[in-house]
């Protein structure tokens, strides 16, 4: 019997997948609770339901089922280009930006390569390096946050790519303009920073920088943004990123010619224009926020500032079995112990009643 | 000024994109057509418009727009599973059938190493080999189609891998129980044999074998399938393989955590029970096939015989000036040139109104 796993490329065969947010269904029915019962904060889902603009676009797009995707997603690229103040030759479309990462990993990843990120940042940077059988260099965070010094130290002559990510998923922690301008003037000009800005319509105006104002003076960068937070796409799938036309013709060629679907295309172009939805993603995001923090000082406990849609709150004690036990209640967050922090939990930002029954929930299992 | 594509990998840096055919609406755009007088033969679509439950089944899913998909599929998975007659646990679900093709090829390839294929076969072989800095070892085709003795021929130390389509596309062209049997027989039981059945539902009973049986012997198998064609789903983009649990781990490491959107997966799971629609898209395609070759009859013209849906025909002399032809008359089929088949243009069953202004154009063209 042949051993397949055996035969796997080596940085393959030591992949760990990612782990997701448990899904509504998968809980209902390990405990056989109703669905429309359980809360789920646990992926940053955008708790307003779709935008009604990006479900009639879906409609119109109904009839066209049977036909692939337009591969160069003329439609939403030319959006995008306009509104980000760039040509279509420097957008790259991504089956979320997950997919971006991935590309980019993909195109200058290698083994004998490493690429530098933070402890506590998305799980998906170690992934993607590994799965191409380059190095991660993990550099120890300052504060849960990057130690943007301390990650342009780790730069070495092997390293290809650096990711950073602002708001930091799942610590919300982020950095000011100045930060970024005097890391990004040190970088190695030949190493790519991915900026990942997964979070950015939720903090924008809050003393932190827009990637895109550094496109032009740095060919090394590129903006990764996402349609699943913010703009309420989670489901579709839909990512992109912004950076120089060469680097966006690299990534590009290793996509896959049809690597998002003609749905999200649509749903994004209409979603993009939605400003009114966005605006009130974002006043319920900081209704949520607030509403999170006056009930984590209520049960005396301390959590990481963030600028996401979501709050890592510390627990003070292992927090596996408390999220075991929001289970139980019907709570779904997310543990993050496989993030370097045992006793926290990653809280996204909800509807206010949901906010409430977590904050509930939270308050009896802590008693219990 | 850095060159970000001399950094790239090395495959990467001599990847060619996968030329789509040509949408509808980038024709209209160039050529300042309706686009409802287009007609679209170039693309293997089921001309047959949405199945009513697909379509149903997108819609009751739109509310949970906003919410990831469930990354392990569960509900589709099971559905294969049970009519695969096969475990969950050896199913792989990808971003089309693409996605399932690049797993492989990221899994099993890398520098140093090999994939056969054959002459005239499906162009994301050799890219998706090609992508991963592997080498693609081409066998020459017999009448357009698979030689297999020349392909196991081809084998050496450091093939990892074997693509094999049935039917092939563009060529149409099969081969029968027994020739998979021997050649299955034959093949290192290290070197993984990919069997690409992404028309199989068009063929089912013509002589063809069916992957699926040959699973339980072969532990280096792997049946690759897709919902874009028979099952009209084309711009959902869902996929999958059936192999060993083994295999199946591996790739299932190497995908994207949400690399199927939510309502792909709904869509599929309806799709693959609309067995009426399933007849349907057959039966239009038998007669469909059969108005073409008569057409071509008339024409003078020879063709090669295809148990896909779409036909090659041979135009006798260079094809690019009549498609460009065809294309002015508002019909677009696929040239072939890059698959190795200069005089020929691949054809997709429409319609029967389709496939007769297809013809007259053909005509008209040939004619001018």
């Amino acid at each position: 019997m042949t051993d397949f796993l055996a035969l796997a490329q080596p940085g393959v065969q030591k992949l760990s997948p990612y782990v997701p947010g448990k899904p509504v269904d998968e809980l209902a029915r390990e405990l056989d609770l109703d669905p429309a019962t359980i809360v789920k904060l646990a992926s940053n889902e955008n708790p307003l339901g779709p935008s009604p603009k990006a479900l009639q676009a879906i409609r119109d797009e109904l009839a066209e089922l049977t036909r692939y995707p337009d591969g160069n997603g003329f439609a939403l690229k030319s959006l995008l280009a306009e509104r980000c103040g760039v040509q279509t030759s420097q957008v790259t479309l991504g089956n979320g930006s997950n997919d971006i990462l991935e590309l980019v990993a993909r195109a200058y990843l290698a083994p004998g390569l490493n690429a530098v990120f933070s402890e506590h940042a998305f799980a998906v940077y170690p992934i993607a390096t590994q799965a191409v059988g380059a190095q991660g260099k993990v550099v120890p965070a300052r504060d849960h946050g990057h130690d943007l010094q301390a990650m342009l130290a780790a730069i070495d002559a092997n390293t290809r790519v650096v990711f950073i990510a602002n708001p930091n998923n799942p610590t919300g922690t982020w950095f000011g303009p100045q930060a970024l301008s005097d890391f990004l003037a040190r970088v190695p000009e030949h190493v790519l920073v991915v900026l990942d800005e997964a979070y950015i319509e939720y903090a924008q105006g809050d003393e932190l920088p827009d990637g895109l104002d550094y496109l032009a003076r740095h060919e090394n960068l590129l903006v990764s943004r996402t349609f699943s937070k913010a703009y309420g796409l989670a489901a579709l799938r839909v990512g992109y990123a912004i950076s120089s036309a060469q680097i966006a013709d690299v990534l590009n060629r290793v996509r896959q010619p049809f690597n998002v679907n003609s749905l999200a295309l649509a749903a994004a172009c209409a979603a993009f224009d939605d400003a009114e939805y966005l605006a009130q993603s974002r006043r319920v995001n900081d209704a949520g926020m607030a509403q999170l923090e006056a009930g984590f000082r209520a049960l005396g406990l301390g959590w990481i500032p963030s600028r996401g849609n979501f709050v890592a709150v510390d627990l003070g004690r292992e927090s596996m079995p408390l999220y075991q036990a929001l289970l139980r209640e019907g709570v779904i967050v997310r543990p993050v112990a496989n993030y370097g922090m045992p006793t926290y939990l990653r809280v996204s930002i909800g509807l206010p009643e949901e906010n409430a029954r977590f904050l509930e929930a939270l308050a009896k299992v802590l008693g219990a």
